[in-house]
């Protein structure tokens, strides 16, 4: 047990930080990590260790004589009993001074990791490794603290976790393509008596009547596209949170989206912060005024009609586009979104009410009988980081929309009844959780949110 | 928006309890939600309503010439403003006496639930409709619950959350059957370039590597096991907790194990204790009575060595068992384990020590040669609630063990090797989230604790 229950390096930085530090100089403290760093100078050698509990590291400092130390090196794990000494004079507010320094896990030559800087490219070849580095190190803090934090909004706002299932044979029509599942290839059909067991797109449909009877719930779970597409902006297998709220209608849904992401933006600001200045410093250096603009300025909201005639006077004031005929009806493309915000409202935008034909069939059908309400939120060098809208709640209104489209109405009709048995007016969205992870800490690549990414041609034990 | 920024009925149950609800007396409030009831007597209505933030319903008082009010049937979904009235006399603490109740989806001959009492098995044809029973309403609340406070606890204690692969070529061998996925049928192997992609049966080989990094991490996620196996305990789709924890020994896991249970139990029953009376009303009579044990008596420590001994002894004494032919070597079965846990400890035992035969290969090899660092969590009337174990944190044992067990050694290379760079001693377990919310509310069928249960010839869209 000697270290589980010590304080963390993270521990010793917030006492530092609340001034409680000093009651703590002079003391004894055990510490154990992996090193960062090593070097001596004459009799003296400082390690710098990191116990994964922040992104700050711990300086110990050991007699050259300590053999075990000077094995230490990068990647290495040690333990070091010592005393703690407050150094206000220093870059670091306090250092371990220790008699000896215990080497519990060396590294050999096959440690792929050095001290040099390393691709992101590089460093996807070691899922298992590169957390340790700092960029890594600071990606999956950030993302669990994230994550932490979504549970924790719904959690204090009333909202019920939902746990939509991963298989299924009933799916969001036109997301995409799915993977099948099979427990038995000669018998595929066996397993579940289902001739089509495939892995689901988005929980949205099987989280809805959850929402009619508990009001507010939200699924987070992993999520599966089986798209050939070979970019930075696509896994197979990604995390998506899916808020579905009984009783809210458009603007509601956007009042929640915008609360919700600046709750979880901003705790993570504060939870993280070191992280964040690391990004800020190397990865990307509009970071943190993007991240503030964030979650103090109001996002705009605007239709998606008038965003067309936005876009239609900026090709008549020369503003030019790759795909430059900008009629209703067309699906924006990432030009016109980033047009919009970062050229005209500089900031996010819920952009709404598109028209229905490039929306789902399960969005609410507009009076003017050509606009669903939908509702994109478009970041900022983002693109589009959410997409919801208002659900259709009239039984005939949605069954024509599916007939219309040539569904398979049987296989829906569970879905088509919550329309008519207790029927409540309901919204929701669906976020990416690797967009946001890419939002806040500037990783522009989604293969480096992800512990172990699986895309297209790209997957790693 | 009207309804959404009310006060919820939960809000006034709590408002009750803390002895507030008098401020809201004679004020006007709206509510909405499903009708669990609805009678007349005379000039008056009354309809129990329930908007799932808990168990409990509030009564709406209408007048009998509503005509709204007299169509909403079970399953009905209303809408009422009205004036609360606190009636202290009475057994609900308030109610709202309306003008007119808002019918906002009625219910149509398609609606198969009633007044009357329906089976599990029946209500496992609708999950779409099945939450708005009483039992199903409080059991995804309390599973709700339990999940929460799952990442609260980890959270609060320095943990971070890792999100493991789904889908994986390699994993916790011997763990049992598992799903193959493919993108493409024509040509299985071209999507992820590999032979074989499966649904992961554990995180623990994956988060293993972030335990050495971060000091304290947990997976949270879906696990996945193709067993033919028809039972009340076994499910083909089902969530795992898997935390691992660098420098624990075995002690010091079931230290945590027993903390970290203790505090999402007992932080549930005080959430959702109207849920648990419901239960221990009409589910299960002994319900309280374990949990409260659970909660407050040290789980016992035996060895499996002595719990051998302890059968022996008790076949010697007439005790009759199945398998009465008890030797050091047998994997025990449930009528061993419930009676060393009902009959002799009378509460939740830690059974450590395993043969390493019968345990898996990344445990930590005891000195006697025979046994390994291994631990099962068994609980009365529940039975095995979490297994985990110290792993093996020495090179050369590790892979002399995987070499006597014929394994393919490099498909593991990567996991062998954490045990030559940085090793770190450490351990970990894996809790099966059914069997924690069977525990919780004395459901006994897996199937009626999952939202949509996929298993064995047993699936709904």
């Amino acid at each position: 047990m000697d270290l589980i229950e010590n304080l963390s390096i993270k521990d010793l930085y917030r006492l530092h930080e609340e001034g409680k530090l000093s009651e703590y100089d002079q003391k004894e403290v055990t510490l154990g990590g992996f090193v960062k760093a090593n070097r001596t100078f004459g009799d003296v050698g400082f390690l710098a260790i990191n116990d994964g509990s922040t992104f700050l590291n711990a300086q110990i400092v050991y007699k050259s004589s300590d053999n075990d130390a000077l094995m230490a090196k990068l990647g290495a794990s040690v333990k070091a009993k010592g005393v703690l000494h407050v150094t206000p004079e220093n870059k670091q507010p306090f250092e371990v001074v220790t008699e000896h320094v215990e080497l519990i896990g060396g590294v050999d030559e096959s440690f792929p990791l050095q001290k040099k800087k390393t691709s992101f490219e590089y460093l996807r070849n070691y899922p298992q490794w590169r957390m340790k580095t700092n960029t890594f190190n600071a990606v999956f803090r950030v993302r669990s603290t994230l994550a932490y934090y979504i549970h924790e909004y719904f959690h204090s706002h009333g909202y019920y976790w939902i746990h939509t299932p991963i298989l299924t044979a009933n799916d969001c029509e036109g997301e995409g393509q799915t993977f099948n599942v099979i427990a038995d290839e000669k018998h595929p059909e066996e397993y579940f008596n289902k001739e089509n067991v495939h892995l689901t797109v988005s929980g949205q449909l099987h989280v809805e009547p959850f929402a009619l009877t508990y009001g507010k719930v939200y699924t987070f779970g992993p999520t599966f596209r089986a798209e050939k597409s070979n970019t930075v902006r696509h896994a197979a297998e990604f995390w998506m949170i899916e808020p579905e709220i009984a009783w809210a209608h458009l603007s509601d849904l956007c009042d929640i989206e915008e609360e919700f992401l600046k709750y979880v933006v901003s705790h993570t600001m504060v939870d993280c912060k070191d992280d964040l200045n690391f990004f800020a410093q190397f990865v990307d250096k509009g970071l943190m005024d993007r991240l503030n603009e964030f979650v103090n300025t109001p996002f705009a909201r605007v239709k998606y009609e008038d965003a067309i005639k936005i876009l239609q006077n900026a090709v008549k004031d020369g503003v030019k586009f790759d795909v430059s005929d900008i009629q209703f009806g067309l699906d924006l493309g990432s030009e016109h979104e980033r047009y919009l915000t970062e050229k005209v409202f500089k900031g996010p935008i819920f952009l709404t009410d598109y028209p229905k034909d490039i929306k789902a069939f399960y969005m609410k059908q507009n009076d003017d009988g050509k606009t669903v309400g939908a509702v994109d939120l478009l970041v900022p060098y983002i693109g589009e980081l959410c997409g919801g809208s208002e659900r259709e709640a009239d039984y005939n209104k949605l069954l024509s929309r599916m007939e219309e489209l040539g569904m398979n109405i049987p296989a829906y009709q569970w879905y088509l009844d919550l329309r008519r048995n207790g029927s409540i007016p309901h919204s929701g969205f669906g976020l990416g959780f690797e967009r946001l992870v890419m939002l806040v800490t500037g990783m522009n690549n989604i293969r480096d949110t992800l512990p172990y990414p699986r895309c297209y041609k790209d997957m790693m034990f």
